[in-house]
């Protein structure tokens, strides 16, 4: 089902049971697979790819309970060349891909988050809104990449990372923010990052690590809690 | 498609290609996305919000190496009223979400469970079967919630808590139990939880700590294996 | 959508919305939910349950940044007799999935990895290429596996366990080794594993634990890093 005002480029190729909507713009030489939802406006450039049972463009919700209230005017989600998306991945309004990124398997990105060019999300990564993704960047399978958080260009994010924004924990009394990871520093599987810490340049933090400090740059730490390393 | 004997309230929207097996209710001024399936019996509430790409009321399965088997007899899935459910997730039969929860993208609630009002199961979370989750409770991004486990009122859980209830890890031969977590206590991100452990009212579990044993109410623990910190 | 050349055998089921590639063939007794997408030459054994929303034998994609490039030839995705897949799974062509094994909701399993007979893989587990899983092994809810590991008959891997093969961190200097696991050892909750670990034979590595060295057989290690306890 395609809806009205929708441009699609020459060469692209559309799967069974897709559903387009209203003011959707596809370039050329776009791969769209089976059951792809793509919601209004948004807007994919050349060369793309784009796996099966996957969602596009889904306007943010909310219930009583949550801190932050949806930004009501969003932008469309804005897809860039030679992307890749795989399969039952979610992408937000408000998202921006850059040209050669990668997006997993059944990843999710929130609204007003951008990802810079050829950076590599990974299956499963979850991705929340308002933060920044730099150029080159690897997110590894099921890594979490909390709100308001910062990722500098040539980061490296091993599997199942976890960061979190919020020190009092929902008590609502706290401006959240999330880590900041600065160029080059490199984070091992499994490693818990506390609000508001600062990993240094070219930093480097062991598998298993709780980091609850910042991180100085070109130095190594590990441990729970972190520390570290004497060079 | 929609089968036989399916009501539908006034103001529902149904999206493209969607499934409604046969006997499911749907309340008034539901909105339900492009290919979502709802399985027979199913009962909806007014003013729901079903994303895209979501399945509701599997039935479970096993195979022969599991330990528990699926009960024969489940009651329908509930959905109450003023419900947001993301895309891409997946709530199985006999599981109860009560009025104003909300259920993030790609997340998924097993059989005989129960959500609280007003609670949030984040995106990508994983509840498992037979446990209870209280009123205004959150459960963030990526948290995998066990089987046997209660989760009392205004718990806060971090994004990517894991939680167990197999003391012998597959032996079979004990009374799976997962943890108990009181009235408003806080489970900082990427907490590890042991079988059976009770954390008390109102107890802060920092980040990463591993909890091996109880925590004491109004406590704080940290660390690998968790230590409460003096006061 | 059913694509030419496509055998179905007797007594089996097919959801609404689905869509089979050409050449893919289908056993006997086997059960399709709606929406399934089965990629191109596909093979099903027979009495085999497939929920909603999957994709089945998705060919793998690459970015630039990408260190490993696909295998330009693989062997269709094989599942045996008597496997039950869930709602949302992503299986890639190059799989074998071999009898009465379990693959739970939102799991996905890259290619050229085998999946021994009654496994376990549980929901949102996710599965890295060039592994080999046997037979008998439980591997629980939300699990990363990553590439090159090797996970021996009757191991059991606890829920949120995450392992990794790349001891540079995308350096591309290395040699990626994913962890041994051998015959019957059991993982606990949350664990980390190092690239290239070997843990022995039945030992019994305890929640939280952070594996940066080999583990013998038959000895049980707990803590940051991982200890051996005293026997």
């Amino acid at each position: 089902m395609i809806y009205e005002n929708v441009e699609i480029g020459k060469n692209s190729s559309i799967g069974e049971h897709v559903v387009i909507e209203k003011g959707v713009i596809i370039g050329e030489n776009v791969t769209i697979g089976h059951h792809v939802v793509i919601k209004a406006e948004t807007v994919i450039g050349d060369n793309v790819t784009i796996g099966n049972l996957t969602s596009l463009g889904k306007t943010p919700s909310t219930n009583k309970k949550m801190a932050r209230k949806p930004v009501s005017t969003l932008e469309p989600l804005k897809i860039g060349h030679n992307v890749t998306i795989g399969d039952n991945v979610v992408l937000y309004r408000g998202v921006v891909v850059a040209d050669d990124a990668f997006i997993g398997d059944l990843a999710s990105i929130r609204e007003k988050t951008s990802v810079g060019s050829t950076s590599i999300i990974g299956r499963s990564a979850t991705i929340e809104n308002n933060t920044v993704i730099g150029k080159r960047v690897t997110i590894q399978t099921g890594s979490y990449v909390t709100a308001d958080m910062t990722i500098e260009d040539d980061v490296f994010i091993g599997p199942c990372v976890s960061s979190s924004n919020d020190k009092y924990m929902g008590e609502g009394n706290y401006c959240h923010q999330g880590p900041f990871i600065k160029k080059g520093a490199k984070i091992g599987n499994n490693v818990t990052l506390l609000p508001g810490i600062i990993i240094g340049e070219k930093a480097v933090v062991g598998a298993g690590a709780v980091v609850t400090k910042d991180v100085p740059p070109y130095t190594t730490s590990v441990g729970n809690p972190a520390n570290t390393l004497k060079r």
